[in-house]
């Protein structure tokens, strides 16, 4: 495996693939062709080729590829073949969404609790998430073993609650806030900035007038 | 200008600039290097000014730049200067936390109405948007300018509608339903993918721990 050298582009096309490839599972498909692949996800079979070789090929030349193989080939590049816990901070619109989707649980990711200061949001049930007060949010990361931190707070307070949770052995936070965060270079940010992708798209359309 | 032949590399960084610029000003910097805005933003100062070359250049050897002059040039690279008329189908958590992220506003993305099937949403106002029947959409579109669909419905219901809004006119889609859109190369779509997301920061856990 040389996953260690391989571009950010191809890890950001992977779970497109993932994807992808559990629709395929789920329509009982057992074999795909690099073509067929192609046409349905809108890249070239070249690109997907030269994807594929990053991880050591994984097809058959003339049989195309085993699905269920492929899926979870690059299930287990991604991390998703073990449990990882996380909680969520801030029970808004956004950490609620996250809490109520199903499809992250069925990848590995469980959300057991979400936290907020807002008293009549505490003890309710979203979904398998126990809404907790932030008053005990310290204890329970000192008695729980938290990978990954949803970060839904506002953007005034996400920096302090990054930096708490990172000292409390928090190593990867999944940002929400729209702001950036200067944290230790160990702890993994991935942001999901709405607004910036709003502007991408307002940017796209002012192109196409022009 | 050349803004035709830039990169998408610099698309994707312009809406960040545009948030820290934006920052500045509401600090009442003036004027900022390249070398202050490299270490705010945690980029090279030598990417900045390549990528503000591609726009003409925007500052003055020595002087650095003007920060308002440069938030108003990024913006209208952005196509920030007019307001964009929007609506969000679908009054689920995701849908509700659009309408209520005031920036939106602010940057002159104007989402008026929030459609859902949900009786009991139906004529509730949230922030700016009230909640109207899916039943009276078609009449909408029809009656309205709408530039931008933010697209919050479930995957299943997601190429149905937005087949549907295409057919009226709509030509730009935010899509937040975890599936790939097929519609005429002629509309413009910016995916949110929270799961794709998700999955890039399990990915880097687990190479983190390799």
């Amino acid at each position: 495996m040389t996953e260690k050298t391989i571009s950010r582009a191809v890890i950001t096309r992977l779970p497109r693939y993932y994807r992808y490839l559990g629709e395929l599972l789920e329509n009982d498909i057992e074999r795909i062709s690099s073509k067929e692949l192609s046409e349905r996800m809108n890249v070239t079979a070249s690109q997907i080729r030269q994807d594929f070789n990053n991880f050591g090929g994984f097809g058959q030349q003339g049989y195309g590829y085993n699905v269920e193989y492929l899926y979870h080939e690059i299930g287990k590049i991604l991390g998703l073949t073990k449990i990882h816990n996380a909680v969520i901070i801030g029970a808004g619109n956004v950490g609620r969404a996250i809490a109520n989707y199903q499809d992250f649980e069925k990848r590995g990711f469980h959300f057991a609790a979400i936290f907020d200061n807002n008293p009549d949001m505490i003890g309710r049930r979203i979904a398998g998430c126990i809404v907790m007060s932030t008053d005990v949010m310290e204890e329970y990361f000192m008695n729980n073993d938290v990978e990954i931190v949803a970060l839904t707070v506002p953007k005034s307070s996400a920096p302090a609650v990054a930096a708490k949770v990172v000292s409390w052995g928090v190593k990867a936070i999944w940002n929400f806030a729209p702001t950036d965060l200067s944290l230790p270079g160990d702890v993994l940010v991935e942001n999901v900035h709405l607004a910036e992708s709003l502007m991408r798209l307002s940017y796209k359309i002012k192109e196409k007038d022009m």
